[in-house]
Order: C-alpha cells, then sequence, then structure tokens
C-alpha cells in the first residue's frame, strides 16, 4: 500500500512539473499573439518547440508507465475518486504523448508558431497562396499525428477530434447536424416572416478607451477575478492559462460595440471556467477542463445566453449608458436587445448570429474531414469554401480575408477542433435549461445582476469536477438528459420568435 | 580536423539550445514585472526554478566538457577569432555552472522569484521587516553560491561580482573608488559657489500619454527598432531579451517628465546594445554583451552625455512642445538643459544627477561587502543604510521605501552587481570622449539628430564584438587607455561648471 501511493503521489508531481512546461508554452503563445515584435518570430518558434519536445520527453517517460500501472493495480478507489479520475486521465494522456514520436512533436511545434505568423500576414493582405506552403505543411503532418494517433478502424480526422472532445467522431456529429442544420434553415425562413429589429446601436462610433472601459465593467460583474487573470487585446480574442493567471484577449472596432462585448463576455466564459477550477488540483486531470465542447459552453452560455437577453440588458443599460454616453441616446435595453439578435448569414463565424453560427461551423466540419482524408487538396481550398458558403448561407465570398483566411485554428494545428463549437452551444442551451430550472429562472437574476449565482452554480455544477467524468456523462449529471438539440433549438425558437415579434 | 570542426559545431548549437531556456526564462521575468497578475506568482517562482533547473543540466553536460577540450586542443585560431572566443567564453560559463549544485540553483531562481514579488510589497508599504527573512534567505543563499565559485584566495563578493564584471574586484575598485568620492565631493563644493539652474521645468505636471508619446519619439530618433523591441511599464525600469526581441521598461510619474526620459533613453541605450550584436552570433557568447559595466555604460552615454547635454536639447525643443504642448511655455533648451543637470544630494539612487549618483553605489558597494561576508546581519540593515547615507550625501532618510527597499537587486540576487554602474559611467565617459575625438565633436551631430552616426560608431566599436574581448581590452581598443575616471571628472566639471555659471 505504502509503494501504491508512493506511485500515485510520484505520478502527480511529475504531471505538476509538466504542468510548468506547458503553462511556460502557453505564455509564450500568449506573448506572440498579443505584444512579441515581429523580430522574435523565429526565436519564438524555436522556444516552442524545445518546449514542446522537452515536455514530450516527460510525458511519455517510462516511469509514469511504471506509476500508472502500480496505480492501476490498486483496489478501493471508487470510480469518480480523485485517485480514479487522476489515473485516467494520465493514462489517457500518457497513451497519446507515446503514440507520437518527438521529431513530429518538436516539428509540430515550430510549424504550428510560424503557420501561426505567416497566417496572420496572408490574412493581412487577404492572400491564400501566401498562407497555402504552411496550409500544406501543417495538413502533412496533422495526417501524419492522426496516423500516429488512430486505433484500428478509426478515422484521421476522428483520431484528431478526441483530442479535443473525448469520444467526439464524425458519424456521431453527422447525425446531430443533418438535422440541426435543417431546422436551422427553417427557423431562418419563419424570421424572414417577422419583423427585423433595428441594428443601428451596433454601429454606432464608439471610442475604444470607452468600449474597453464598459466590457471590463461587464466582465467584472460577471466575477472574472483581475488578481488572477487580465485582458489584453489581439487580432482574433481567446483565452489561456489557468488557476492564478488566465489570460484573455478581446478587440475593438470602432463602430462595433456588440463585438467587443460578445467578444470578451464569451473570452471571460472561458475565463470562468479555468478560475472555477479547483486550486489544489492545478496541474493535474483533477485541475484541467474536460473537453473543448464543455469550455466553449461556457463561453457560450456567458455570450448569448446571458449577454444577448432582454434580462441582462436591463441590469446592463444604466453601465452601458456610463461607459458609452451619447452612444446610447436613442436606444433602450430593449431595442439593443434586440438589435443583438439579428438573424442574417454572414461571411464571418465569429460575427455571426446563433441562428447561422453552426453552419459556419458545419462547413469547416465538411472542409476539414476533407483536407485530412486527403480528398481535398489545399490549393483548393479557397474554391471549396466559397461554394460551401454559397451553399449553406447563400452569401458570395469576396476574398480570401473575409472566407478562408478567416480563422486562425488552421494554421495552428486545430484539426477536428470546430465541431467543439457547436457541441458547446448545445451544452450550453441544455445547461441554461438546467441552470433556469434549478434557480428558478434565470430571467429575474439577469435583469437584478445578481451573475454570482449563475456562476456559483456553473462553478458548482461543472467546473470543479475538472476531469472527473466524461462530457457525456458530465452532460447528463447536470441536466439529467444525455446531449440533444432539443434545447438549444427551443431556446433560439422562443428568443428569436420575441425578437422578430411572431 | 573534421572531429575537431564538429564539436565546435556541436557546442555551438548546443549552448544555442540553451539560450532558448534562458531567453524563456528571461520572457517569463519581464512579464512578471509588467503583465502577471499578482495571483500567478507561485506557479511563476516555479517556472522559472525548473527552467532554471533545465538549464542548468545542459550548462554542466558532460559532453560540454568534451567539446571544449577538442576545440582547446585545435590549433591555428587567432585569439581574437570566432573560434577562439567563443571556446574562451564557453569555457569560463562552463566553469561557472559546473561549480554550482543543481539543487541551489534551482533554489536561487524560485526565490529569487518570490523574494522579489515579497520586495515589491514590502517596499509598496515601506517595511523593510516585512521583506527582512526574504533577504536573509537570500544572503545565505548568495553566500552559499559564493563558496561554490570562489577560488583559492578570492573573497566570496569577489567571485559573485565577477560574474557581472570578469576581473573586477573589490581591492580594485576601491582604489578607484577612493579617490573619485573625494573629488565628487570635492566638484559638489565648487558648485555650491555657483548659480543653481531653474528646475520648475522637472516639476511640470503632465499627463502620463503626452510623456509617452515624447520617450517614444525619443527612443525612436536614437535608432531603437520597435520591430525588434518594445517598451513597457514596470515599477523599476528595465532592458531585458536580446536580438529580435528587445524589451524596455520605464515609469512615468505626473510631474517628472526628465525622469521617463531619463529612464528610456537610458534602458534604450541598454536595447541599442542588444539590438547591434551581431544576429549570426546570437546564442553564442559573441552574441552577448561583454560586461554589466559594459552595457551599463551604453545606457548612460545615452542618457547622460546625449540626453543631459545642452546639444541634444537644441535638437529635442521642438519634439518636447509638439507632444508636451503648454508644458513647455516659459522654458528653453538652454534652461530645460540646464535644469536636467542640478546637483543635489538625495534619497534615490535612479533619481540621482550625475554628481553624486556614484556616492549611491559607493554605499551600497560598502554594505553589499558586509552583507556577504557576514559582517552586517540583515537585520540591521536599515540602520547601516541610514548612516551611509548621512555620511555620504549628507541626507536623512525618512522610511524604508525611499531608504534600503528602494532596488530591486538584492531581491533577485544580484550581489557584486552595483559597481558595475559606477564603472558604466566611466566607460560612458572614455567612449564618449573617443567619440567626439573621432566624430569631429558629438554637440553638433546631437544637436543636429544625427544620432545614427553615434549610434553606429557604438555598433562598430562596441556592440558588434560581443564577448570578443574583455571589458579592460574593449576600453585600451576604443580608446587607447586603460579604464581611468579622469574623462568623467573632466566631463562633469566642463558641463557643470558651465551650467553653474562658473
Amino acid at each position: 500500500m505504502a509503494a501504491a501511493t508512493s506511485a500515485y503521489d510520484a505520478l502527480l508531481a511529475h504531471c505538476r512539473e509538466t504542468f510548468l512546461l506547458g503553462s511556460t508554452s502557453a505564455l509564450l503563445s500568449w506573448d506572440q499573439e498579443t505584444y512579441m515584435p515581429k523580430g522574435a518570430g523565429d526565436v519564438r518558434s524555436q522556444q516552442l518547440a524545445l518546449l514542446a519536445k522537452l515536455a514530450h520527453e516527460r510525458a511519455t517517460d517510462p516511469r509514469v508507465g511504471e506509476w500508472l500501472a502500480t496505480c492501476e493495480a490498486e483496489r478501493g478507489h471508487a470510480a469518480d475518486s480523485d485517485h480514479a479520475a487522476n489515473v485516467r486521465g494520465l493514462r489517457r494522456d500518457y497513451e497519446r504523448a507515446t503514440k507520437l514520436p518527438s521529431k513530429l512533436v518538436t516539428e509540430l511545434a515550430e510549424t504550428e508558431s510560424k503557420a501561426q505568423q505567416h497566417w496572420a500576414e496572408a490574412r493581412a493582405r487577404s492572400n491564400f497562396r501566401r498562407f497555402q506552403p504552411w496550409l500544406e505543411r501543417m495538413v502533412a503532418l496533422q495526417q501524419q499525428k492522426a496516423d500516429c494517433l488512430k486505433k484500428p478502424g478509426q478515422s484521421r480526422w476522428d483520431a484528431l477530434a478526441d483530442l479535443y472532445e473525448p469520444g467526439m467522431n464524425a458519424a456521431d456529429l453527422r447525425t446531430l447536424f443533418a438535422p440541426l442544420r435543417q431546422r436551422l434553415v427553417g427557423l431562418r425562413q419563419r424570421l424572414a416572416r417577422g419583423k427585423t429589429p433595428d441594428e443601428s446601436f451596433a454601429r454606432v462610433e464608439i471610442e475604444e478607451p470607452k468600449q474597453e472601459a464598459f466590457v471590463r465593467a461587464v466582465v467584472t460583474a460577471m466575477g472574472f477575478d483581475f488578481a488572477r487573470g487580465r485582458i489584453d487585446r489581439s487580432a482574433h480574442p481567446f483565452c489561456t492559462g489557468t488557476g492564478g493567471d488566465v489570460r484573455l484577449t478581446t478587440r475593438f472596432h470602432k463602430d462595433n460595440v456588440q463585438d467587443a462585448l460578445g467578444s470578451t463576455m464569451h473570452e471571460g466564459g472561458h475565463g470562468l471556467y479555468e478560475q472555477g477550477l479547483e486550486p489544489q488540483h492545478l496541474g493535474t486531470p483533477l485541475g484541467e477542463a474536460v473537453s473543448l465542447g464543455i469550455h466553449e459552453s461556457q463561453s457560450r452560455l456567458w455570450e448569448n445566453h446571458v449577454g444577448r437577453s432582454a434580462a441582462f440588458w436591463q441590469w446592463c443599460w444604466p453601465i452601458a449608458q456610463q461607459h458609452l454616453g451619447a452612444a446610447c441616446t436613442g436606444h433602450t435595453p430593449e431595442s439593443v436587445s434586440c438589435a443583438s439578435n439579428v438573424v442574417q448569414p454572414s461571411l464571418i463565424r465569429v460575427e455571426a448570429d446563433e441562428a447561422t453560427y453552426d453552419l459556419h461551423v458545419m462547413i469547416r466540419f465538411e472542409i476539414e474531414q476533407a483536407l485530412i482524408d486527403g480528398d481535398l487538396g489545399v490549393g483548393n481550398l479557397p474554391d471549396r469554401w466559397n461554394a460551401l458558403y454559397r451553399e449553406y448561407l447563400g452569401v458570395a465570398v469576396p476574398d480570401d480575408k473575409h472566407g478562408c483566411l478567416q480563422d486562425v485554428h488552421w494554421s495552428c494545428g486545430l484539426f477536428g477542433y470546430f465541431p467543439t463549437y457547436t457541441l458547446g452551444n448545445l451544452y450550453a442551451a441544455q445547461f441554461a435549461a438546467a441552470a433556469d430550472k434549478a434557480l428558478g429562472g434565470l430571467g429575474p437574476l439577469l435583469a437584478a445582476g445578481q451573475f454570482a449565482t449563475l456562476r456559483e452554480w456553473l462553478r458548482r455544477h461543472v467546473h470543479v469536477h475538472g476531469r472527473r467524468y466524461t462530457p457525456a456523462e458530465l452532460c447528463q449529471r447536470v441536466t439529467g438528459t444525455p446531449l440533444s438539440s432539443e434545447p438549444f433549438l427551443a431556446y433560439l425558437d422562443q428568443k428569436l420568435s420575441a425578437v422578430y415579434g411572431l
């Protein structure tokens, strides 16, 4: 027994130290996107590659396999005990890590850092051809990675997707997505018969410092702890870090305060998840988010179920008036909340409304499967992209910047990641419905600015568990039912019908 | 011959990779001082300790010893060839690293990061007692470090000082400092008979954004390359990083634009040195600054010989008027340059004028020798500090914040470092005199804003050499004579006599 306990302790000490390398890499990547001077790009790629190599060496240390075997042989640990959950999580990580050769890991890290820099340049010039060789290299590396990871009979894409959402596969997603697509299209057609809300608030010009003060006030009210995190600017908003060091980024457009608010509440939702993990588990599976789908449920819940609700705007209106001043003149909380819910097929995923957002995701889902399976050459990506935008959303893509260069993901090597955005929307709706029921209605809480009640409910039911349960188990525990798109469609239908006066 | 070449290549590849770890640590430290949320402090200390351990493991890799031995056995490399200089530098680094046990290196890194955070808190509360236990721990660790490093007959302090200024020792410094102190005191007495310049410009209230735009314009004109560096804010200005990623920090006080300008030009001078190193030598001794004294010569040259000169203010005045606006009313370039040269014994080293600055350094030099040799208990530091300030500068220290808590150095484990500031002043004056002679007078160049001429002269004569020569050799090459305090005293006497109308 003493030996077994000591194997578990050794295992945890080891993974906590590996976490230090991982969190160092995360900070370097954050810096790359926020403050790093351009001239540092080459060295940064090398630093990240070296850290990835060192982290991979640690993660594949044969002693980890021995400690795991010892821990697994131990009896008397309930399936949801700390011990069992950590051992299960570390086993999964170890199996995954040992399948990847060190050389590939280093090459991936260096290519990710470089490709991201080239993507940013290509995007700025709206020129896919500049990025194409980097994406070709990245796809080739991801194919190699998938070949290393995939189990017998598993597709390459499924092997990659499982990294982000344990248990997710393309077949299940297609089953979920096909009817969802149909019903979203149906909803849009129905809304076309209603009255489109006045969108002018979203177009008012507001200076950046005012917008910044406003979104900071909101994210502070949400409960984001600035003693354990911060907000900066980046081209593409993101959240990174964990525990005492959670870093959000956002962005500002002079004529779109809704974008800044939405991005900040979105990343703030991610940040609350990271800050809501149990500090004593930092650096171990129990101190990590369970999946990207669940992570995204937290960001979308705050961005959409809170931030685009009529109740929220009742609370928010005086705050908006205080910070945005004259920009609020002629608007009301009702008009502004309606303005934040206009449904309009568009080109950019992160700016999409809730009724069309998932169509953007489905397009990427189709394309990345084709890229990874080799059915689509990288050179044909813009054409395929543009064709699918016509088919799914009925919009014409004017250039690469507003087309296939809009997202950072593929340049960072994130293939198999996009569907987690839609899973996040579905989880968010299902969690919000459960919270609404448990807390006696979210509306009055939001209208009163009592965000702590919702935040604590999420913390207790989702955050604190880390990787104790699978995403599916967690969903069942939190909501009493498996994941379904019904709560999402019901929520959208109810909210948008009201907004469109139907 | 093939084998020997390959040992050299292997050695350089190895040290370039070690550089990646070192530069990663530097970025983490920069972040700690600029953007890190408070809650990240513990993990940051652990990250830095781990990176220090990994870097130390690499630096003490026995293969390094073997490669060095092979390289040293090779013949035919001139003493100032790349090969010889890199091998010499790496031999020095290897000898030093192998003397330090890994455990001590890790403990030092973690304690430095933590002690710095505790210092910042103690300083904010002006309470030395809060910092005392951390300083005690730090002194004990530094004593251990010195005991590991010191050669037979060498003192602890000398062993530490040699880390920062190769060849520097306390005996030589005392020989240099004693007459310097006397003559600086004499100069001050002489100035007392002159007319103190109007200092009011230094006290005008100017909003921070205006100050920032102004100092950025100046540092840009100096030639600092923002594509390979940046400026941020920190409590204590510093410069870190190298090559394509040089990070300066500065600070702003509402009523002291001179402080912001001086700090920024100072750190900008450090930054120009780092940006002036040869890119192809990045990560090897030839791509590193030779010593802290030489580094400081670059910062002080720009801060004082340029920034506090009448010629500079002739060029700078329109820039100041453009950015500072009404604050300039009633002042002239002459009055402002005189205002930047008022001699007045004061409490804070970094705010001291050029005629009293070195007295601050001498006080620290005395105290840190006593701390490291065990002649002074840490608990008695404030008393000793305050007594020496009375004796050397004739000022009464009102509290710890304006006394022994003012500098970050000891909390970061930098013992043996302070005298390099005075060496920097002496080198700066000697280099400036040489540049003045070589370039046909610095005055006209500065008045015309032709900073590139001076910068390129410094780059060619100082920066590009990296660690090719010792500081003493470099001084001899650049100026034709060994280091002396005469050029410094002559420069001060001439400038201050004019300022004081003597």
